[in-house]
């Protein structure tokens, strides 16, 4: 089972470990070091990522979601590990509360990871193409912050994506960008929570 | 100046280092560890990549290179920091020997450079795609190669590349990939060397 990184992911720990103590049996796999530690302290088996040859299935969260199952993830600094499990993954499913669901995609700014080595010149080409970058600081609001891969964040105020899937193509063909925190034609569940359940499954 | 990385680098630095001594005015932005200790050598100056706001024209060799001045690069393992300073320079010029001027590319071992988190399985998604992956190995032939950016190297047994661009797009998509050593529409002039010099400039 791979494990996503967040806030709501906590709470699906937290259970996990509670079907585990009553009998449950399942291994994990962890999307980031604050995963790693959470999943730990509630007792979830863990495997290195290099150690399975498949995964079942991802839980995680997400910063936005729109009608298609499509999504952003990076807002906790984890979207690559997260991508590469994802991509992995049988079976994806997302758990949100239900602020997360739009329309449209954008509203939430879309994180990007790039790599240290010239991310000023990065940032510069990212600004010519009008992608309204900003680099994420860490706690401190001094220093860049650095992601579990020793990269930077740089997140995109786009306020509207209107084509998620050339977004992306066009974002990863910059060679200082890695990875870029849209998920497209991933998710095959989204589980959105608070009050009543609503649940998307994604048109294959 | 942009200092690419390579053999055939190493005479261009030799001659700048020359030039230099007889009152050439230049600064010069590494692309590799190796380079920058060339580059010393030879008294060139350096500036970090971050400190400039501009690099005039970037001088680099090529593994591989077809009509089109498109090519293939990373045969030593700067293919992302080469990538990134060439993407970022006014002007690209590669120097290498006419055996490294192809029809069609793609007999030279395609590098990727990949994140080492989720290795094998990224490694096992280009064996299912058919693209004939290898993990390069580091001297030892035990540990895998690490580039200066602290990622891992799978040079692609493609043979033949009939679809340069498409390539690229598709490789760059898969999450574990950081870059790929396509050099597409980058490569202004390509100097062919030994004996008789040929000039190929690429046309806008």
């Amino acid at each position: 089972v791979g494990l996503g990184t967040g806030s709501t992911v906590y709470y699906t720990l937290r259970k996990l470990g509670k079907l585990i103590k009553e009998g449950l049996t399942i291994e994990g796999v962890s999307t980031s070091s604050e995963t790693t530690r959470i999943a730990k302290s509630f007792h979830i088996p863990l495997l290195n990522i290099d150690d399975v040859s498949v995964i079942d299935i991802t839980i995680d969260g997400a910063d936005e979601v729109d009608p298609d199952c499509n999504g952003i993830k990076g807002g906790g600094g984890a979207l690559l590990y997260e991508k590469i499990i994802a991509h992995f993954s049988q079976k994806n499913i997302w758990v949100v509360d239900s602020s997360k669901i739009v329309d449209t995609l954008g509203k939430f700014p879309l994180p990007v990871e790039i790599v240290p080595f010239g991310y000023r010149q990065t940032i510069q080409i990212l600004e010519e193409k009008k992608f309204n970058p900003q680099l994420r600081l860490s706690k401190d609001n001094q220093t860049p912050f650095v992601t579990d891969s020793d990269n930077y964040i740089v997140d995109l105020y786009l306020n509207r994506i209107e084509e998620p899937v050339k977004l992306a193509q066009k974002l990863n063909l910059i060679p200082g960008i890695i990875e870029n925190g849209l998920f497209i034609n991933t998710v095959d569940t989204v589980i959105s929570g608070d009050g009543q359940t609503r649940i998307i499954e994604r048109e294959l």
